[in-house]
């Protein structure tokens, strides 16, 4: 923490010089293809050679898809970049550049800002991403945050949301619904914290929960995985939502129908146990809740014997023709069909 | 319009996928490197080939960069393409793609959501631009969008902030300050409308001050001429918040000073009768006023003959050495040292 910087309003047009050098300072660039980073009107990179340039942008929105009453804004810029490189990832691709804006109101000082590139800086180093622009201005209405990442991927390797086939298996990494119980948990607290400010957060024994709302990770080892196998994913989507509509989507773009069994969606044993005193079922989490940032993602059966038994994803069904429609099949042997989450659900790049 | 839109919330995660199809449906895509537009979690890209790629990136926010009071949101579309391609522009490159994301309440409904669109879609077929991706999702707070534009230019030709030399011509293109005594304008008309409701809008005979504010153009007429007449700018910057803190960026950055004259700035007779009316000096409209999406430049004093005499930008002044400083002398021989503009600015990827 800067003592010169801690009570000063942040007033960008009078402090944006003084910040951006504090940013560019923290960052460094490791990639080849980085010709020119911060600076300019734009960010030069050289050619990716042989291999195709993905790009990808979202935005986020103060009190939709975070909330700095119980967030420090530190984490917020370590999961924007998780969250925009899981977007590359999705198209199995390797991540290498990004760019974060960040426009926000007065009540933001200036030790915030640099907080906030902080956690952009922390998530850049961990997982070897140039940080090589953005943007910085004043909102009159809370925060909003936007990330442009880019990666680069051999056009084989690329893999598309409309490549599943009648009996490829579908398989997702990690585990689902922990992100959406550590939000609720938060929620919980802060409503709490609210009714009473004297009272304390009771957050001890829910690490996983919280780790995975407040510090999520991204994905990166799969595409080596899958790489070293010999395995090319028939499809592929970024969980940013929720199971249930992410499987749709590759469903609609693909036109095929898919059958999934609840016995098999991987969720953490604290995402089941805080779902239990929330009285929420944690299927429901699983299918619906959003901010997993795991890969959801198609196979051909034939590739099975060659990720059995991995440690990086599970199988949870197969791919149908698409007049057997979208099921799930649970574990008493209701067959359910499935619906799309009616969380907030940005489009990235317009599903 | 769309009546079965019409009078429906946007509710984002209900009419999402409508929505979506529909902007699609309005894209067109014709660069060659344009692999998938919208449709996956990135957009993807062949190689440039022997030319570099640029990236710049821009966030716009409800209160500060526009009002829906007065303008339609169409007018938005457009003009957020035009001021992302003008950084492009100003790195003397070529626009190639955009990826355009919106953020907005719930009060906006569906169809403005594609009135937008349908701005952005008219200005990317005005300057050939693909639309490739976005993102879209609700947010509690107003309106922000944010737009990453693409372009490509050779090593060569790329041109930086930070290449001035003494000695150096400074250019302009078009005229400043009018984009600025719009914005005065239609604020005065809005008080106005606010204190009596019946009244009516007197806008008439301001055509050229309020397009200025709200359909500007890029100037990618600039690097055509320049290369033309063989001549290649030094340093370049978008003119996004006034001539006075665009000019110190690129003397900053190039460590030089410079000088420029009151009467070389060139001012529309219209922004000047405004100004008048409104007992504002139109030069400080044109130092500090924002918006103009003019290209800010400097040209080796060599190229002169080449370039005399031209209809596309004014040479103001020259570059000086740093111990000179940066001043501007006034119609009465005074010398007054330039200051930056205290308007909102964008630090397109960082100043």
């Amino acid at each position: 923490m800067n003592e010169e910087l801690e009570n000063e309003q942040t007033s960008i047009p009078n402090g944006k010089s003084g910040l951006i050098a504090r940013i560019k300072a923290g960052t460094s660039t490791s990639h080849p293809e980085t010709m020119v980073g911060i600076g300019n009107d734009a960010a030069v990179l050289s050619g990716f050679e042989e291999e195709k340039t993905l790009v990808s942008t979202s935005i986020f929105a103060e009190g939709i898809h975070f909330d700095l009453t119980y967030t420090p804004i530190k984490h917020y810029g370590y999961k924007v970049v998780v969250a925009s490189i899981s977007d590359i990832l999705a198209m199995n691709a390797l991540p290498t550049h990004i760019m974060i804006s960040l426009a926000i109101s007065n009540k933001i000082m200036q030790k915030h800002v640099l907080e906030f590139y902080d956690g952009v800086h922390a998530a850049c180093h961990e997982y070897g991403i140039d940080l090589i622009g953005g943007d910085l201005t004043t909102s009159r209405f809370g925060i909003s945050i936007s990330a442009t990442a880019i990666g680069k991927a051999s056009d084989y390797d690329i893999t598309y949301r409309n490549g599943a086939h009648p009996t490829d298996l579908i398989c997702v990494t990690g585990d689902l619904g922990g992100a959406y119980m550590g939000l609720q948990l938060l929620e919980r607290e802060k409503t709490l914290f609210n009714a009473n400010p004297e009272s304390q957060p009771q957050l001890a024994g829910y690490d996983y929960i919280l780790r995975r709302q407040l510090k999520p990770e991204a994905r990166e080892e799969l595409r080596k995985y899958l790489k070293a196998k010999g395995v090319k994913p028939t499809s592929m989507i970024n969980v940013e939502s929720g199971l249930a509509s992410e499987l749709m989507n590759i469903c609609r773009e693909s036109k095929t129908g898919c059958e999934i069994f609840e016995d098999r969606i991987p969720i953490h044993s604290d995402t089941r146990k805080m779902a239990q005193e929330f009285n929420i079922n944690p299927v429901v989490a699983a299918l619906n809740g959003g901010d997993d940032y795991e890969l959801l993602f198609t196979i051909p059966l034939k590739s099975y014997d060659k990720i059995k038994n991995n440690d990086f994803f599970k199988i949870i069904g197969s791919i149908n023709k698409l007049e057997q429609g979208s099921n799930i099949v649970m574990n008493d042997g209701a067959i359910m069909p499935l619906e799309p989450s009616l969380n907030t659900k940005t489009f990235q790049n317009a599903q």
